[in-house]
C-alpha cells in the first residue's frame, strides 16, 4: 500500500478487518518490520486522538516517530504556485514536502478544509501536494474531505459490537456552534457504503453531503424516522456543502438524546470525538452503557497500526 | 503503586530512599519492565525540568514516551459537568481523559492551581478527574496543591548531603513579582513532616500554608531566628492561602542572601527552580558551593524513575 | 570532539568527508555507540530541517532524543548577569543550562542572532553560555553567527556533485523581504575557505560579511561577472553586517534566474532553505535538474550524524 486517503486504498474490507484483528491481538508482534523505519506526523491543525494513537501505533510497530506542528515549529508554508514569496510565508510546500520525505519512510498529514476555496478543499490540494512531492507513502490524518483512519476505526468498532449480520447504521447530523468540515461524515459514508450494513443518513435540508460520497445512499430528512430500528447511531456535525462552509442550522431539536435513542433497536451511540455535549449529544446518552465513543477512539490505534503495517510490508 | 500525588502514596520513606539509590546507581538495569509500555505526559502548563526529567526517567526504564501540551496541541478542555458546550472548549475532560488512558499504561499530569476557585484547587479537581476517568495509574507532575516528584527529589538530595543524622531544615518564603501556587511549599512540608529532620517554616504573617500540610510544624515569623543553626535552607515563594492567591508582600528583606546564610550552620541552599535571582536569592548564595539547586534538579530523574518503576511493577 | 560550532571543530575536512561517506552508507551501523545516550535539542527559534534531520541522525545512532522549544514549552530565559529578576523572564540561563546538561549526554542549540546588540551576537553570547554552563558537549543548530551543520552538509553535497577536482563555488547575496542573520553565509564562507574549491562571494556594496569569515576571499560586486564559469551557485540573503541587521537593498536584479545561470558552467544551484521563490531564486532555476536544494537538505542528516558519532566516540 502506497497511500491511505480513501476506502479504495485499503482494498477488500473483510481482509482489512481480519488484519485489524490480528494487529489488535498481537500489537507488538511486528516490530522487526518497523525497525529503523521512521514516520513523520505533520500537523497543520490541532489533534489529540490522531496525534497520540498514530504515535502509539507506530511505536507498537517498533518505528521511530517524529511529530511536526508545521506552522508552529517550522515555517508557514506557501501552497500557491508561481508567487513572489514576499509575504509572511517563508517556505514553499514544494521544498518543504520533498525535504520531509528525505527524513522518513512515510508521512502522516493532517490538513483540514479551510473553507477559503471549495475547489481547493475538494480537490485535496494540500495532501495531494504531499503525495506528489514527498517521494514516500502518505497517510491521511484527516484531509480536507476525508478522515479515513477514523472511518476504519469506526468500521472495526461496529464489527466488534454488532449483534446481527447486517446492522442498520444511521449517520445523523447534529448541531454545533461552529462551522466544521464534512470530512468525518464523508469518510464514514464512503466506508459504510462498502461495508455490510444498512446505511441511512439523516440531516436537515441543505446539509446534503457531496454526491461522490453519498451516491446511492438513503437520505431521510426526518431524524426520528431514521432512528427507528437503528443498531448504531453515528452523530456528527458538519457545515453545509452546498452553501459551502456555512452554518445554516443550529437546531437543538437534532441533538441526540435519550428520547430519540428509545426509538432505536437499543442502538449503540458513536461519535469520533471531540464532541460538544448537550449540543451533539446529551450527557445521558454519551455516558450510557450503549456509548462506544471511547472504544472507537481506542480502535484508532488499531486502524493506524493496520495501515502502517501494510505500508511497511510494501516498502 | 497506582498513583503518585502525595507522600502517603510512596509508603515508607526509608524504603523509598533505598529504591532511589538503587535506581540512581543502575538507571538502565530495569528496561525489561518498561518494554512496550507507554507513558503520556500531559501538560496544562509550562515545564522545563519536569518535562525533561520525566521523559528521561521513562526512557531509562525502556518505555515509550508521548508528550502532550494539551491546550496547544489538542483541544481546550471543558471541566464543568452538565454544561451545554457551546463555548470555546470543544472537548470535555470526561471524553479526553479515558481516551488518553486507552493509549498508554500510565499518565503524568501537570495542572497548576488557577486561583479561580480555591475549592476547585484544593479538592484537586483536575488531577482527580484524571484518576477517576483514565483507567490507568496517574503521576502528578505538579497539581494544584502538590508537587510530589519535586519533594521526593528534595528528600533524596537532603539525604545525600546531610552531615548529621537529623538535620535542621528550614522552608523560607521569599519575595516574587507574581502570584505563585502553594504546591511546592505544601509538598515540601508534607514530606519533611514524615522525614527524619527538624523542620521549621518561616514566612511573613498572612502566608500561612493550609493546615492539612503544616499541622504540628513549627512556624517562626522571624526569618533570621529560623535560620539559626539550619543545615538546609529551602527557599520558595508562594501566594497567600488565606487571602487566596493574593500577593500580600514583596518584602525584599526576605530575600535569601549571604548575610542571612551566615546565621546558619553552613547550610546548603535549595530551591526547586525556576528561581528569580535577587528576588528569592542573591547571586552570591545561588552560585556558592553550598547551593544544591542543580543537584536537586538532577534528582528529579531519580524520583521520577523510582515512581515509574514502582508503578510498572504493579501493572 | 567536545563541541561543534565552527569549521575548526571538525578538524581535517578530508577525514570529515570520509566519515560522512561511511555514515551515509551505513546509517544504522553505529547504534551500540548511542545506546542509552540522550541528546536534547533546544530551540529558541523555528526549525524544520534542523529539527527533523538532527532527530533522525540521533535516532540512526540509537540515541534517545528530547526536543525542547524552550520559550514555548519551558520558561523564558534571562541571559543578563546580575539582574534583579522581576521581569517576564522567570528563569536564568545559569540555572536552566546546567539543569538541561544533567538530563543528557549532549545538547544541540538553535539560537539566532537577535540584532539587538551586535557584540552579543558576534561574541556568541547564548551558545557560549551553553558551552560554559552545561557540562556536556554542545552542537550548534545555528547560532548567532554560524550554521555549521548546514555548511558541512553543503560541503558533502558539493563533494558528491562536483565534476572537476577544484570547482568554482560562488556565494551570491539575493533579495529578501526581511532582515536575516549572516550565519549561513558566514559558515559557508568559513568552510569553503578550508575546502578544495575556488571560492568567490558576490553581493551589493554594503553587504560585506565580517572579516573573520571572509579574510582572503575574493569579493566580486558584479554578480554576472562572478557567475562566469561557476560550477556551484550558492544563493542566500543576509542583512548588512556594517549597518548591523539592516536591509539596505531589496534589488530584484540580484534574484538568481535562468538568464544568469546561463552564464555559468552549467552550475548546480544550492540554497539552505527555507527559500523565498521569485525573490532569492526563480521557479525555473529551483525546479531545474541542476537544483540541489533537496539533496543538501537530505545531507543534513549525514552531517549531523557524523558530528554526533564523533562526540559519542569521545564521551
Amino acid at each position: 500500500m502506497k497511500r491511505f486517503l480513501k476506502v479504495e486504498d485499503i482494498g477488500d474490507l473483510k481482509k482489512a478487518l481480519q488484519d485489524a484483528v490480528e494487529v489488535k491481538q498481537n500489537p507488538y508482534a511486528f516490530q522487526e518490520l518497523g525497525k529503523n523505519k521512521t514516520i513523520i506526523l505533520v500537523f497543520f491543525n490541532s489533534s489529540l486522538r490522531t496525534r497520540l494513537s498514530t504515535q502509539k501505533a507506530a511505536m507498537n510497530m517498533g518505528m521511530n516517530v517524529m511529530v511536526l506542528d508545521i506552522n508552529k515549529d517550522g515555517w508557514k508554508l506557501e501552497t500557491e504556485m508561481g508567487v513572489v514569496m514576499d509575504s509572511d510565508k517563508p517556505e514553499h510546500i514544494k521544498e518543504a514536502v520533498p525535504v520531509i520525505g528525505q527524513y522518513c519512510d512515510m508521512i502522516g498529514v493532517r490538513s483540514f478544509a479551510t473553507f477559503e476555496n471549495k475547489e481547493d478543499d475538494y480537490t485535496e490540494k494540500v495532501i495531494n501536494q504531499f503525495i506528489q512531492y514527498s517521494g514516500v507513502p502518505v497517510i491521511s490524518l484527516e484531509s480536507a474531505t476525508r478522515h479515513p483512519l477514523q472511518a476504519f476505526a469506526d468500521l472495526i468498532t461496529i464489527e466488534e459490537h454488532k449483534s446481527k449480520a447486517r446492522p442498520k447504521v444511521v449517520l445523523t447530523w447534529a448541531p454545533h456552534p461552529r462551522a466544521l468540515p464534512q470530512a468525518v461524515a464523508n469518510s464514514f459514508a464512503e466506508w459504510m457504503k462498502e461495508a455490510d450494513v444498512e446505511f441511512v443518513i439523516t440531516h436537515p435540508k441543505g446539509y446534503e453531503l457531496a454526491e461522490e460520497f453519498t451516491a446511492g445512499v438513503e437520505v431521510e430528512y426526518d431524524q426520528r424516522k431514521a432512528f427507528e430500528g437503528a443498531d448504531f447511531i453515528y452523530a456528527k456535525n458538519w457545515s453545509s456543502f452546498k452553501q459551502y462552509g456555512q452554518v445554516i442550522s443550529q437546531d437543538k431539536d437534532w441533538t441526540v438524546d435519550e428520547e430519540k435513542m428509545a426509538l432505536t433497536n437499543q442502538a449503540k451511540f458513536m461519535h469520533c470525538l471531540p464532541v460538544r455535549r448537550n449540543m451533539i449529544v446529551s450527557d445521558g446518552v454519551i455516558e450510557s452503557e450503549n456509548s462506544l465513543v471511547v472504544q472507537e477512539a481506542a480502535n484508532r490505534v488499531v486502524s493506524a497500526q493496520t495501515v502502517i503495517k501494510r505500508i511497511l510490508e510494501s516498502l
